[in-house]
């Protein structure tokens, strides 16, 4: 068993300790996602998933997160901006859930991911305002952070994806703020599916 | 008890029940990082955290990685490339390490942040080739998906950042070209104390 040293689980070398313990909660790659592996003298988590994807051999979690996204036509991820990204929880359901032969393959990516067909969208809040998410701002335009989430996870499996929906520092506007913020993402979910994906390439992202 | 909700831990809504549970393994974000809650009709992760900072109530793993930080003059980030970004397991160590209080404040972010003075650096590996993270491959440019953790977490947090190593596509190289890429980090960590820092800022990610 050489798989140890790359186990987010027991994080130790030597025999991985999770293996072999009940483990029903969990967010990050692991030993414990896979069957019996394909090749343990030479851990490769990418090559064991796409493997263990093949023969059913997914841990349970992770194969019922797959049923709910084949079934979904559109998928929207709500999530508070953490360092300009998916809170860890939710990084490790895309490490996790979107596995070779599920979710992309060579070929299979980009236009040709395997999710295709399937519409997504970020529904997101930050710390920071608006101004501060701007071209100009201290942080820069809200676009450059969707890049690795929206091309680099989503488009790349295929998914058209929609513009998103931020709501800007929450937690410094007033209350009444807040009440618009909720009352104009509920009023754009009546008629999202009427809306047409962006074009999900570095222009839209870094143009002028 | 109103945290349950925002628990990565125990995830479900009611009474937390990860706050009465030993865990002694941890990567999200969750009510077990804290001590006594400081308003616990209103539960906010980032409040939260930077009060348990303050009273030296966080949980002891986050204390040890904070100490390793303090004392670091430079900090290497080895990782392999997941999704344009870091492995969830080391996003949960950013989100539950680098808090207020600690890695930066407000005022105390960016050129002010509370780790100045400290050098970082990210050593990745990715799958795709170089080639294919240029400005004209599918993947974009290389620099494109670094904004979020060199700009918006380390430079957020006060780190000058030193340009970053990245190991193109080693699990398709030759045995030789493997060889090439680790002898040429071994080479630049010799001298790596007297490079210069990017100017993390958006022309150097985005210009032309």
């Amino acid at each position: 068993m050489a798989a140890s040293a790359l186990c987010a689980s027991c994080r130790q070398l030597g025999p991985c300790s999770a293996l072999t313990e009940g483990n029903s909660s969990r967010e990050m790659v692991s030993c414990l996602d896979l069957g019996s592996l394909s090749n343990p003298g030479f851990f490769n988590y990418g090559v064991e998933t796409h493997e263990a994807y093949k023969k059913r051999s997914l841990s349970s979690d992770i194969i019922e997160e797959q049923k709910k996204l084949q079934e979904a036509d559109l998928v929207i991820f709500q999530f508070p901006l953490y360092w300009f990204s998916v809170p860890a929880v939710l990084k490790g359901w895309m490490d996790r859930v979107l596995c070779q032969g599920f979710a992309f393959d060579f070929p299979g990516s980009y236009d040709d991911g395997l999710l295709k067909g399937k519409l997504a969208i970020l529904s997101l809040t930050t710390a920071g305002t608006a101004s501060m998410y701007s071209k100009t701002g201290v942080n820069g335009d809200f676009r450059y952070f969707l890049w690795p989430l929206q091309h680099g996870t989503l488009h790349f499996c295929g998914f058209k994806v929609l513009a998103p929906q931020i709501s800007f520092g929450p937690e410094m506007a007033s209350e009444e703020e807040r009440k618009k913020m909720v009352a104009s993402w509920a009023q754009r979910l009546k008629t999202l599916w009427e809306e047409e994906p962006i074009h999900c390439s570095p222009p839209w992202y870094f143009g002028q």
